[in-house]
């Protein structure tokens, strides 16, 4: 684990958000989101990520809020659980904790190979089980916290060439399904959001060069208008709270 | 169709939002919550309970909102339409429409009548028609607006004794889903809630009759929270709509 | 009721299987199966097909089978109760019972009339629950018997232009669910058969004018490949019944 | 991969069945049901376990049956690849292939080891993922095949304590999915049966001391009923294919 954060100086702990997988779409955008609640924010990345990460939390921190970047294999135990605990002893009790890391790749099974099966289970459900049992282990004793998975349309359906993007996705929503039966009436509130078409950042502008006529017409997910559901799940009040819910562009075909 | 309203002086037209169904707990809840957004409320019950209806009107024009009381049988095309019609014409466009008439009863299917199957669906299914139907063609020449409607844990299955009240849930919520395909791409947003869990109100209250305890420890569904999702969903950008959300007390099994 | 059937001789009970709606493409199918199973069939129709349905009661006679034709509006209450009785004091004890009305229709929400919503839901919805109750009432104190339900895509899913037709067939999967959950105690067999894609027919035909090559290529659904499958069901042994599978041609895209 | 049949006499090579995980229950019923179909059946557990699979082998011999028994290490790539090699070069071409692994365990996600989440995932989705691609790769070519997926009833929800075995069985559940989208339009038949409710054998037999009351009422899911639907699915004519059933007992709570 490689701490861009060496050296800051000592400040008191404060409620804080850990984002595991923060890039520039929605990972991002919900960590400007829950910065602007007050929460102090721990964005991570894969290490080669490091500096844009550490872009990301100049940026929040320039705009007022606090924020640490950690550049962290989330595949890897012993550095998921060396995160969760300097964070807890460094930055503050963990309120809210999202997973946001996606692999979506496209082969029809027979092309597909080991590697690549496995790899992407690694990254979008093994890095999700860690986040979500450590988050658990540190919340549930507490008896209060937020741990928000981002769901896609292959979470729900695999379509041929997602065998292992659905697969990985499935297993990600089941694991927010027994999280949230168990830790529910521990007053730690799990959920599931579905994020159903494609989102604005660096991989849909490769894709659509002129990516601005789609955002004019709300046709393409904001990453913005996304993070503003992540907040409003860890506001809800416990009487009443979601386990899933789906977001999408007003005109996605579905 | 009873008018409580008759006599009223003329108002501006404002921004309206008409619940079909406001009893004594969601419905009247949301109610509350959309007046408190600055929307007129029109709300409706069958016309015999009107007084309790007025009593919801007086109180949200107490809290400084603007509120009509209908009693109107949901089930009466004719009735509905002039509803719809009357409300554009007296109060202002409709902004929100809910529905929010549920049915439930238990019976097994052996000895469930076919005045029951046909009522309960009748309430649950065709009154949500004609309100969905009317809204979107009132709304879709807008291209603004939002639909709500409640569903509840029986939308989705089919329990043993449940086949009228699930039968018509599932109607409903497909409706919801046709309706959310024909209209998003229009600008009209459609959302199914689906509320899983005991509700607080007249009804929770005669089967519990002490139900302190549950609201204290939030074990119960209460309707002002259920209300601030409504809200939170026609707040919501298109670039990020959601069809579906479930809501459940934190200690819900399920 | 019209009955095609005055005037036969006096036969000696025997078991038999029911189908309400057997029209030229599964139902017609169906009744054949079970008549080569040796179950007396017993087919209904609305009385004005009654023509076409002593046909099929005569072909499936002239392969060595026994049947009897019934015009009957499977929406009115009372002609099904005197149905059922009829054919449990006339020709046997009902040992299958097959639900196979459908009532594709589409228009967008805001262009359907009440009487098309209603209408369909009768027909598919309502005369379903007629028919598994009769049902229901008859098998559960034989503590044996099979009640098999015709359902489509739209029983899954409310599509654009669809919220009629999706609805009814929702309302039918529920109360096949709830009948499931209540009768399997009790010894009696409901499933659920989910038919996705076009079904070689009448109105296939009238679609698809040169549907040779289709059904050479086993590009669309054969009623009599689909009719396997019901009688595949009704034998199912107790300890591992189904109550729900999907049917669809090979090369269908889902 | 150790093989007990070294030293066979050379045999014609005839149409095979391949069942990947063949224990005492679901997997041997299956082995011995398309034995009787006269297909030549290939039977695997893990080397430890040779023993009784070479005994499963001898049994089905013994009733006329071909049969062969491999110790295969089913999450082992290089060994699977080289198991479908030479069943192809030395029993004969796959008809049909069945993977029937399964990793059953609870734990609450908080004390879920990273090695019992990998491993289940490895045995229950990676198994089967090499299963399904290296049928798909044969068979595809041939347009003709019918590879059977055992699910349960994890497959479809995450219950609290089933995170990792419903993960699993979820990534299972989307590869068969996305196998039957990509295969199906090949020839290549893919279906998945939702096994829910204890099965008959060594693992309910240690649970249950007394299991014959059980078998007697037709209680517990007997592997051999199970078996016969199987096969049915192998027997379907591509114009009507299942890609999905669930089975359970006729009293089972659902």
């Amino acid at each position: 684990m490689k701490l861009s954060t060496e050296g800051d100086p000592v400040m008191a702990l404060m409620p804080t958000c850990l984002i595991i997988g923060a890039g520039d779409g929605v990972g991002g955008a919900v960590a400007r989101a829950f910065a602007r609640e007050g929460l102090a924010v721990c964005v991570t990345r894969r290490p080669r990520h490091l500096d844009q990460l550490e872009a990301l939390a100049s940026a929040i921190r320039y705009e007022g809020g606090v924020a640490h970047a950690y550049g962290v294999d989330a595949r890897d135990e012993a550095q998921m659980i060396a995160l969760f605990d300097r964070i807890e002893a460094e930055v503050g009790p963990l309120e809210v904790v999202v997973f946001n890391i996606g692999a979506n790749v496209r082969f029809d099974v027979a092309e597909t190979t080991a590697q690549v099966y496995s790899k992407v289970w690694e990254m979008a459900a093994l890095a999700g089980f860690f986040t979500g049992r450590e988050a658990a282990r540190r919340m549930g004793p507490r008896g209060r916290g937020t741990i928000l998975f981002t769901g896609a349309t292959a979470s729900m359906r695999g379509g041929a060439g997602f065998s292992a993007f659905a697969g990985a996705k499935a297993a990600l929503r089941q694991l927010a399904q027994s999280l949230a039966r168990e830790m529910g009436p521990k007053g730690v509130h799990v959920a599931h959001v579905v994020v159903d078409g494609m989102i604005d950042g660096t991989f849909a502008r490769s894709m659509v060069p002129d990516i601005q006529p789609l955002l004019d017409a709300d046709a393409i997910l904001k990453p913005d208008e996304i993070a503003r559901n992540y907040v409003w799940l860890h506001n809800q009040q416990r009487s009443a709270w979601t386990f899933e819910m789906d977001l999408r562009p007003f005109a996605e075909t579905w």
